[in-house]
């Protein structure tokens, strides 16, 4: 019977394992102190299962006011106690990111570009592995180029994809380059669709393109270095649109690798503040796309909510 | 006698453009209107020739509150007239960038990241252009992980290398990738390895290594995902050393290819925070941290104030 048994306590230990966040890195836990020195946070410093342990639901965005605007949004849609503006940045000691925790959400910014969401995500995954989360989903929430789509649609990623609409990301390591897999959760993405019909906000799935730089990557006319025409950009906006590109932004491939290769479960939903086959500089007035930038929060909060049993 | 006379004004025009901030894209001055998104400004609502025609010096770093403290020392290195805590940040109309202006001094920050530092680039190399600047030298003052150096180093760039070590970055541009020099001055770098020795700053000129994550990229063995040994970690810093790598960060390529198609001097200052033979963590304490983050401030000021003829 042992070998019975034995295989019975591994499965039970897989799912144990499957559930928890996992780090791929053996020399982790060996680690007498780990300093998460872009969140000004660490193992010795901080309770991390006592501040973070019961954290389900992360959401994370380029800008800190706009992330900071969503924790309190969260705060009012979960009927917290206390006062929406008390909520603290748990990163003050640092000006790279910001962190608020609003029961089990936590919202971080995470700048702009590969580079700056990769730290992030990095010191995140080890913060959710040393608080011993479980079921974690993550959410990119944020603002992108259109690519035939009206300003203020809602993209949520079904796969990012690079330059040369591949969806993939490179990464290098010592030197070399590795490609991993850029594929998303497809319930999530399902899911989040359905909400979007419950709060009348224009919605698709997608495609995602991710570039490293916001002109010449993205084929703007209007940057401080341009090569190209008009009519060489549209064919390579028409070029991503065939290949099911509907917006363009600056993180979702390395944001769904790194998840991916984790095990998180995880979505992109990012609204489109133009549309690209019609211009390049972002012209609406201010109140506008504030407006535009709440309905990837509106979404989010409502799957939240489904998924805490506060709506139907 | 006439092609003698057009050749000589064709040379006066000539060095009358070298002298100015040269954007490269010919459909810049035909648009109506230059809105310079991620700073919050624009051509029609912003006076720019008024606001920052005087500009000589510009220098960008990638925290917002080291920015501000600099701009802060600079008014008082300036002896400029004031309150240097009433310095305001022109770009609060966004959380994306910080900007301070000190004088003929322009304090930027720009994230983390080549893509983050490329679009805040973009917009300030057409920031100098409509506000007619002339004879600009661009400094980037950062911090960075040592290679060989003691913690406190200051590493000023000779050549900015990439993963492979080689002095170039790659841009897409439509899909397609194009490489760029990454030469700096070296004029201007030997000017600040001078004001080291009389500032008594521990200080080298090397090559500096640009990654595009903190973890991976830099061998570092304590990310959230890691999968070589230390043996090859320390291999690969021991490459890096012997192509004259002195230091790694993570926006040096692209700062100095977009400051060379534009024929701006650019200079790239930054200060060791740990030798990365000895450990990947940095675990130095908080105020020796802040005094090494002075270090590239204090050399860069000195050279400033030799250019305005406030010291010898």
């Amino acid at each position: 019977m042992a070998p019975i048994l034995l295989n019975c306590m591994e499965n039970e230990h897989n799912d144990y394992i499957k559930q928890q966040v996992q780090v791929k890195n053996p020399y982790l836990d060996t680690m007498e102190e780990d300093i998460l020195y872009h969140f000004s946070l660490s193992t010795k410093t901080h309770n991390l299962p006592e501040m973070f342990g019961d954290i389900k639901f992360v959401c994370v965005g380029g800008s800190a006011n706009r992330m900071k605007a969503f924790a309190q949004f969260m705060h009012h849609e979960l009927k917290l106690p206390g006062i929406p503006e008390d909520i603290k940045d748990i990163c003050e000691g640092t000006d790279r990111y910001c962190m608020y925790k609003v029961g089990p959400v936590l919202s971080i910014s995470h700048g702009m570009g590969v580079p700056s969401i990769s730290i992030m995500l990095h010191e995140l995954i080890k913060l959710l592995h040393h608080a011993q989360c479980r079921d974690v989903v993550l959410f990119r929430l944020g603002t992108s180029g259109g690519v035939g789509l009206a300003p203020g649609t809602v993209v949520i990623t079904d796969k990012a994809v690079d330059y040369s609409f591949r969806p993939q990301f490179e990464q290098v390591v010592l030197g070399k380059v590795i490609t991993r897999s850029t594929e998303l959760d497809e319930g999530v993405a399902n899911e989040l669709l359905q909400c979007s019909s419950s709060q009348n906000i224009p919605t698709v799935i997608g495609n995602t393109m991710c570039t490293h730089d916001f002109y010449e990557g993205q084929g703007r006319l209007d940057g401080a270095l341009c090569s190209f025409s008009h009519e060489e950009k549209l064919e390579y906006l028409r070029k991503a649109y065939e290949a099911g590109v509907r917006n363009i932004e600056m993180e979702s491939t390395v944001f769904a690798a790194m998840c991916r290769v984790c095990g998180l479960k995880a979505a992109v939903v990012c609204v489109a503040l133009l549309n690209r086959f019609d211009g390049d500089q972002i012209t609406s007035p201010h109140d506008v796309l504030v407006e535009y930038q709440q309905r990837p929060q509106v979404l989010v909060s409502h799957f939240i909510k489904k998924h805490l049993g506060l709506v139907v």
